[in-house]
């Protein structure tokens, strides 16, 4: 586990077997996926200027790894912000709720896997970067 | 949903939401993914003529989708057999337990993304395809 500067987001390295066949790469609850994901999403074909995300949730825990091509994660707490260079489906990202999250820089081939933790509630959407600014105040 | 001929293979058209900042394909429990998993991996740089898979599991359900690329997915319950071609990531392919299944025609692109209901169990493998074929006579 590679821990961040940040509040809530932490890099795992995830396990990879490879051979003549191909790559392998693998994760399960607590080893080291920290929850057991109710959702998932895949997120393809972004052009290279889109910027996607720009929220963070209130109770939904995110991981995030990026399966194919390259992009950047940006994280933002509220209080400090740090880019995360993804282009291995070997690293994974454990976002804690309350992570302000975008993801750019994708290039053509770029496919971007994220398992959440609670299934889809719009309420757990917090769209306002002020309003996590004041969530983040009050912790 | 679409049936196959083959007892427990189920394939699902997952939602898809396309925009100017690309695509977003996802699967929550029960909509349509029939477990919560407890365990993914990601198959990819696959050789054209390498064949993965060549097992079937005693209690494990899998959700299978090909999130870039294509390949051939071939599911065998025992008694008969099916192919399966994958070339995006809105078709998952629910196998039950008990269905022998390799992977296998992969374009020099493709991502699989496999979702396990269990955590990695090294008996929960059938390897011996006679041993499938006994099992499904006593069902």
């Amino acid at each position: 586990v590679h821990a961040t500067a940040l509040r809530g987001v932490r890099v795992h390295q995830l396990p990879a077997f490879r051979d003549a066949r191909g790559t392998l790469t693998c994760g399960q609850v607590n080893s080291p996926l920290p929850f057991a994901p109710l959702r998932y999403f895949v997120i393809a074909n972004v052009p290279a200027d889109a910027v996607r995300g720009r929220h963070a949730h209130r109770r939904c825990h995110q991981f995030v790894t990026c399966v194919s091509g390259s992009c950047t994660l940006t994280v933002d707490d509220g209080l400090s912000r740090d880019a995360i260079a993804l282009h291995d489906s070997t690293t994974g990202v454990h976002l804690e709720p309350r992570v302000w999250t975008t993801i750019e820089n994708c290039s053509p081939d770029a496919v971007i896997l994220v398992l959440c933790s609670d299934a889809y509630q719009v309420e757990d959407y917090i769209t306002d970067y002020a309003e996590l600014q004041r969530l983040t105040d009050g912790t």
